[in-house]
């Protein structure tokens, strides 16, 4: 899915709000999803920061809905009833149904998950699941580079990085799946040595900040 | 230095030419300069490989000009004359001036540069200095991929490529000097097992590939 017309635009605004606030990043980290990549292409190339090293991983993508995966809303609620997808939409560990292999959205018939073992390969995930596979790649790759000294940006998205919140947080189970983090806006961690946060905000007009948060609790809120 | 509208338009077209043609790649490198990273992502987007790894190295970094960086033709022929201008730009093995650590383009005072030891920072380079830098980086980590079985993409410039060209087709110090490498034309190398050429060709619209090989050519016989 390619970034849309707002998405670029948001983009090459957190780049603009970063390198006024005199951000500087030596790593980035993104999802192998085209529009983690070309929001953290845009950023970077706003910040006069295209030269840093970007690592690709699968472990930050968004988390995938199995055969809900590509529908819209309509589509899914005509599907499945709107008080199912609400389950769905807001329970933490109860997972859509699951995509089969003969599916041609299956990820394994694509070339970049071709390195994946069966295991690894999502068929579908719960916000549970997708904690389960964005932690690890935090703890072992990430956090490291970080304790080195090391200014990280991370391009994700809402439910890999309400992983990331709810680790760094420590947020609970019901909590987290209330928690809406906007498109688009900057959001800054500032971890002291043991990488436990010293503060946390997000970046730029307090009012786009507000703006931001509210669409994404409304869409959420919105019958789907 | 920022990629030309000219560089964006050819780097659009070879990433249409190289999808046309059925290319696909699975790992991609890039010096650490705007341009050539600007060409690569734009192709990576036109092929729909964003999700590919990119690596960066300065080592595929365009010849370092010395004291004639950032100046144009016209500066350098008033500061040096027209005929010092041509030696150097025609000769393999003669440098123009070093910059002092004092002058404001002084690579060390880079970011993108920290990581580089004294010896490693280019202060000058004849085109003999660009080959002994970037084929190190050739023979220990592209070629090896290459020969792991990764199809590999490079974003360089007209003298790193002339280094990869020269090592590739065995090509003397005084030919590689007269053989002027089109910007934005894919340039393609089929390899057989110990990476010697099977057979090269540029990737386009054969008068295309002939205008902008001339284009070069041209550039390079014009007073300096």
């Amino acid at each position: 899915m390619k970034l849309t017309a707002k998405g670029t635009k948001e983009a090459v605004e957190a780049g603009r709000v970063l390198n006024e606030a005199g951000f500087i990043f030596d790593l980035a980290y993104t999802s192998v999803l085209t529009r983690a990549i070309k929001t953290l292409w845009l950023v970077l190339e706003e910040m006069d920061l295209m030269w840093i090293p970007v690592v690709r991983d699968w472990r930050l993508n968004e988390r995938h809905y199995g055969a809900l995966q590509g529908l819209n809303k309509a589509e899914t609620a005509e599907r499945h009833g709107m008080d199912q997808v609400r389950i769905w939409r807001r329970s933490y560990d109860i997972q859509p149904p699951a995509l089969t292999q003969d599916d041609p959205r299956f990820p394994g018939n694509d070339p970049r998950y071709r390195d994946l073992t069966t295991d690894e390969l999502p068929l579908t995930e719960c916000l549970k699941d997708t904690v389960a596979r964005f932690l690890p790649y935090w703890i072992d790759t990430i956090a490291p580079s970080v304790q080195s000294g090391k200014r990280v940006i991370i391009a994700a998205h809402g439910n890999s990085l309400r992983a990331l919140v709810k680790y760094l947080d420590n947020i609970s189970d019901d909590a987290i799946v209330g928690l809406n983090i906007p498109t688009g806006i900057p959001l800054v961690y500032e971890l002291n040595e043991n990488l436990t946060p010293i503060r946390n905000y997000y970046l730029g007009d307090p009012e786009t900040v507000r703006q931001a948060t509210q669409a994404v609790a409304d869409q959420l809120k919105k019958p789907t």
